[in-house]
C-alpha cells in the first residue's frame, strides 16, 4: 500500500528537491477537527497537522485555521506553500468547485451564504491553486484509488458519522449523477417514519446519524427513561454524545444505547440492501467516525440486517472497513489537485 | 422517431432484397402473451404477430409458440427465418445468455430447471442465431436507444406490472453490476413491512406488484370488506385482477381499489426517491402493464410521493412514460442481435 499512515514526529525529513513540485496538500474540514496533509506523488504523507474547527467567527475564522494548519503541515514536510501543485479541501455543505464556494455548512459556524473559500484560502497560502470537493465524495474517492475499493468496479461508500453520507464508485469511477449523487443517508427505509434533518421522513440518517441517535436518546430521557450516556457525556465535559461515549454506553449494555444502536444498524443494513438490489454492487465500504469506531464490533450486524433484505442473498457484496481511516478525507481532498 | 408503431394489416410490403440480411427478430415472452416483431436496420417494424402464452406443456410448449409466432411475423414481413441476422428473446426468470438457458420463470408453466431455450428456438427457426435477455432489461435498453431515455445519461426504468421490475441506464449505457442490477422492486420502503415474494419484507413490489395488490384485496375481503373488483373479475371471466379491472375499480371509486392503489403509488414513489437520492438521476421512465395503463392518470401521484422523499426537491428528475409502449420488450429483445 503506497500510503504511509504514520510518519515520525520529525516529519520524516524533507523530500528531495526534484520531487517538491509534485507535492500536494489535502485538507479535511470537519465539524469537529481540521486535518491537513502534505503528500508526495507516491501518495505518501510527508507532513501532517491537526486543529480544532473554530466554533465561532464564521467562515473567515475557519479559513484562517485551514491556512495555519496547512502551514504547519508544510513546515513538517520542510517545504513552502508555493511548492505545492495545489491544495484540495474536502468540505461539508454545498460545495461549488467551479465557483470556488461553500454554502450551507450546517456544522460550521455561521456558514450559510456561499463563501469564496478557494480564493480566501489561496490568498493565505501564497496564491497556490485550491480545489474544493464534498467531504464524503473525496474520502470515497481516496478509498477508490488507494484504499478498500481500489480493485473493485462498483462500490458504495457509507460514511456513518454525525449524519450519514455516501459516495458511489460505478465502473471504477466516482459517480456524480447531475452533481449530487451519493446521498445514501436519504435512502427511505421506513416510509412515513422518523423525521430527518432534510425535512423528509424515514431516511437512514434519521435513525443512524449520530446527531439523530442523540436526539432520540434525549426524547426517551424526557419520557422518563434512564441512561448512562448523558452522565458519561457530562463526566467527560462534552456537550454531545461522541462516538467514544456511544462505544462506552454500548459496551456497558446501557439499554437506551443498545436500542439506539439497533435502530441505526437496522436502518443502515436495509438502506445498503436497497442499494445493492438496485446496483448489484461488489462491495460496501463503511467509513465515518461511527463507522470507523464500530466496524469491528458491529459491522457483522450491519451485514446481517443487509442480508435480511437482499434480493440475492446467496451472492452478497463484501462489507469492508476503510483502509485509509481518518486520513482518507484529507488524502482524497489532495487528489483533487493530483491530475495537474 | 425511427420506430413505426403501427403497420398496415398487410405488413407494409416486403423490404427490398438488399436489406433482408439486416432484418432482425425480437420476441417479448410474457406471462400472458408472446409478441414477435421483425425489424429492419432503421428499427422499423416490418412484421408482427401475437399469441397467448401457453398455460401448460412446460418450456417445450412455450418454445413451440415462440417459433410459430415468429414464423407468423416473418410471413407478414415476407421473409424467411434464415434471412434474419438473429432473434432476440426477452424472458422472465433467470436468464443465462452465455449458456442459452432460462430457469425459474415463475409465471411460465412448469419452468423451473434451466431450459436450453436458445438452442430449442434456433432449431425451430432454421438455425438462426438466438440471444436471450432479461425481459425488463431489454425493454429499458430499447427506451435508452430509441425511446424516452434516448437523450439522457442516467435513467431508472420502473416496470410496474405483475411484479415491479427495473433497469438502470448509467452514463448512457445499460448498467448490469455483477449481472443482476436493476432490482428496483426490491428497494426496501418499509423495513419489516409487507411480505414480498422474494421472502423479504417491505419491498416496493410487496405493495405495488399487481399480484401483491390482488393478494392484499383477497385478504381484506376475507376480513369482511367489500369490493367491486372481484365481481368485475368474475363478470369478465378472468381468474386474476388484470390492469384493466384495476382501472375500472379505481375509476368507480371502489374503496379497496383506491386503497390498494394508494399503497402501490406510495411505495413506488418512495422507492424512486431513494434511487434518485443515491444516483441523482435525470429521469425515471415508467413502463410495464400497470405503468402503461396508469401513467396518464396516476403518474403525477407517483411524482408527488417521490417528492415527499427527495433530498433535493428543487431539482427533481423527469418522470416519463415509455415511448415504445407495449412494443418496447420485443424491440429491445431484437437489439440483442443488432450489433452483429
Amino acid at each position: 500500500m503506497p500510503v504511509r499512515r504514520r510518519i515520525p514526529a520529525d516529519g520524516g525529513g524533507s523530500p528531495p528537491l526534484a520531487d517538491i513540485r509534485r507535492l500536494r496538500g489535502g485538507i479535511d474540514l470537519g465539524g469537529t477537527k481540521i486535518e491537513a496533509l502534505v503528500l508526495d506523488d507516491a501518495h505518501a504523507v510527508v507532513g501532517r497537522a491537526r486543529a480544532e474547527t473554530p466554533r465561532e467567527g464564521g467562515p473567515q475564522a475557519v479559513a484562517e485555521v485551514l491556512a495555519t494548519t496547512m502551514h504547519e503541515a508544510l513546515g513538517i514536510a520542510g517545504v513552502a506553500a508555493e511548492h505545492l501543485a495545489g491544495v484540495g479541501v474536502g468540505s461539508p455543505g454545498v460545495v461549488d468547485d467551479a465557483a470556488g464556494t461553500v454554502a450551507d455548512a450546517g456544522n460550521l459556524p455561521d456558514w450559510i451564504a456561499p463563501y469564496p473559500l478557494a480564493a480566501e484560502l489561496s490568498q493565505r497560502l501564497g496564491g497556490v491553486r485550491v480545489r474544493l470537493g464534498n467531504d464524503v465524495s473525496v474520502a470515497v474517492d481516496a478509498e477508490r484509488l488507494l484504499g478498500a475499493a481500489s480493485d473493485r468496479r462498483n462500490v458504495l461508500g457509507v460514511w456513518w458519522g454525525t449524519g450519514v453520507g455516501g459516495g458511489l464508485v460505478i465502473n471504477g469511477e466516482l459517480f456524480h449523477g447531475r452533481g449530487f449523487a451519493g446521498e445514501f443517508g436519504h435512502t427511505v427505509v421506513r416510509r412515513g417514519g422518523a423525521l430527518c434533518g432534510c425535512g423528509n421522513r424515514g431516511c437512514v440518517e434519521a435513525y443512524a446519524g449520530r446527531k439523530f441517535m442523540e436526539a432520540w436518546v434525549h426524547a426517551r430521557v424526557a419520557e422518563g427513561h434512564e441512561t448512562s450516556l448523558l452522565k458519561l457525556m457530562r463526566k467527560q465535559g462534552k456537550d454531545r454524545l461522541t462516538s467514544g461515549i456511544w462505544e462506552r454506553g454500548v459496551a456497558s449494555y446501557d439499554p437506551l444505547a443498545l436500542h439506539a444502536m439497533e435502530r441505526a444498524l437496522r436502518a443502515i443494513g436495509a438502506g445498503i440492501a436497497s442499494a445493492v438490489n438496485l446496483l448489484d454492487l461488489e462491495a460496501v465500504v463503511l467509513g465515518g467516525g461511527m463507522g470507523e469506531r464500530f466496524f469491528a464490533t458491529h459491522g457483522p450486524r450491519i451485514e446481517q440486517y443487509m442480508h435480511m433484505n437482499l434480493f440475492r442473498p446467496a451472492d452478497p457484496p463484501l462489507v469492508l472497513p476503510t483502509k485509509l481511516g481518518d486520513d482518507g478525507g484529507a488524502i482524497g481532498a489532495s487528489l483533487l489537485v493530483a491530475a495537474a
